[in-house]
């Protein structure tokens, strides 16, 4: 997905709004503006995705504020809240008739703690528990969850790119439905806003179930030219590839491979693109939609599973 | 009023608007957003306010578009829509046991045909309605009228700044409390979003009424440097300045003479400013406020009437 106009005043909200928060000093908030004003005057608006851009912007907050992990603190409080959490959405799972697709709606409920669409997002419990209620309410077609599960079961091994630290935790009730024995799942190679690290795999023991690799790369989704050699070589020997949220959707959607993707239409030029309502819980074969991309990718008529 | 770093993504939010409207050219668009980025990143924040800014990509999409006026006809139908309403707003004027208030009332609600804040503000008789029936029941303090009325009765000339199109006709009400045989009118000296120019006093019939002048300047605001003579002379000969809408407000803030502001706070940046929150009506007694203006202009205390 490239660049759109809209886009544009969104990476400097980003900007004004992450470098007021990590740092009091208004001549650096001063130089942050300017620095993303300049950068982005000078974008390739077409063969640059909004991730990219969100790389360079965040990479160039982390230098300015000398502060190389800005979203510490709040990604090690997502993980601890989504872990209280987990005893009992184990039991909605073990309780659930329908198992699968109960995990898969709270996989798709974690997307919402995402921090770089929404700065001020709520990580409280209580805000969180919210989502996952709407979400194990929200109209996502059954043909949507049953053709990821047909897909899942014909594969013999699964990538599972993360996304964002505490929806890892929630990550990991899809996981162990979809049969941990067959995945390999992957984050981030360095910090980039609130996603998911090493570290929080660590956090919330994912590494104790599944293997958990880096992707090397500090974008905020997964940008193949970036990454390391052993994400690459997973990346096109699985069967499937399972990607969480708008990074991930904004990076790889132009690639052709065997790619789902889930996240919640967050922005408004997302669900544009997608053809979606901001807030819609979405699963997107990318076959389908690849095959019926235009060019600009607006308004292309997606063969989309909405939620 | 300085610009804020809130004010950047709003510079950018308001090209991508405005050019996406008057062109459906996509090479215009990027340029327009290039231009305006390069602009910015160049602007002294201090010593510019938001409305020059606001001047600078207007200026330049009129040009880039080669249209000289691209809210001509949205200036039209607002003229239009607030004259089939005036009879009957002068009768609630005349029937109001506070003709002065009501009319002040009104006056203020007309503020809200506003493009420069919003681009995509609604224009409909209905929408309008529905604010001047707010603003009748707003919560303005009888003091901040007061006051305006004992220094405009004490005034032997009044210069009235307008706005925008179609609210002049709302400032007519109040100009014929006023006086009219007092009142000089003064709108901008050209094409500048929608606001009033020489042209709407005409369709109005505001020059039936009172002398109406150009200030000689495209600004969405009074820039002083930038207004014909005449002009300056008016503002300077004048016991008190009456001054319509944010513009106004933004680029006189720091002029000390005797200015009321009159103005719906649109934006969060001029809210915060001022001290009250979006969608207040406010009547601010220049004098007052200069006297405890902080250099940065933000936290501020100030005296200010709220509504």
């Amino acid at each position: 997905m490239h660049t759109y106009l809209d886009c544009i005043p969104c990476f400097l909200r980003q900007t004004v709004d992450v470098i007021s928060t990590v740092t009091d000093d208004p001549l650096l908030h001063e130089q942050a503006v300017r620095q993303a004003l300049r950068a982005t005057a000078e974008l390739d608006f077409q063969a640059t995705t909004p991730a990219a851009m969100g790389q360079r912007i965040h990479r160039m907050i982390r230098e300015l504020s000398e502060n190389p992990d800005p979203y510490r603190l709040i990604k090690d409080r997502s993980n601890r809240i989504a872990m209280t959490l987990l005893p009992e959405l184990n039991r909605w799972v073990s309780d659930s008739p329908e198992p699968f697709s109960t995990a898969l709606r709270l996989a798709l409920a974690g997307n919402v703690i995402d921090f770089g669409v929404d700065h001020y997002t709520d990580v409280s419990e209580q805000a969180i528990r919210k989502n996952l209620r709407e979400a194990m309410h929200a109209n996502i077609s059954p043909e949507a969850i049953q053709s990821l599960r047909s897909k899942s079961l014909q594969s013999r091994t699964i990538l599972y790119l993360c996304d964002n630290a505490g929806e890892i935790v929630f990550d990991r009730l899809l996981i162990e439905q979809l049969g941990p024995e067959k995945i390999i799942a992957a984050v981030r190679g360095g910090p980039i806003i609130n996603d998911a690290t090493l570290e929080d795999a660590r956090q919330t023991g994912l590494d104790k179930i599944v293997p958990v690799i880096s992707n090397g790369s500090d974008a905020p989704g997964t940008i193949l030219e970036q990454c390391s050699d052993p994400f690459c070589r997973a990346f096109h020997k699985a069967d499937l590839v399972i990607a969480k949220g708008q990074g991930n959707f904004e990076s790889l959607s132009s690639v052709q491979t065997r790619i789902f993707y889930l996240l919640k239409a967050k922005c408004p030029v997302v669900a544009r693109h997608i053809g979606c309502t901001i807030g819609q819980y979405m699963i997107l074969d990318g076959d389908k939609n690849n095959r019926h991309v235009e060019p600009q990718g607006n308004a292309a008529r997606k063969e989309v599973y909405d939620a």
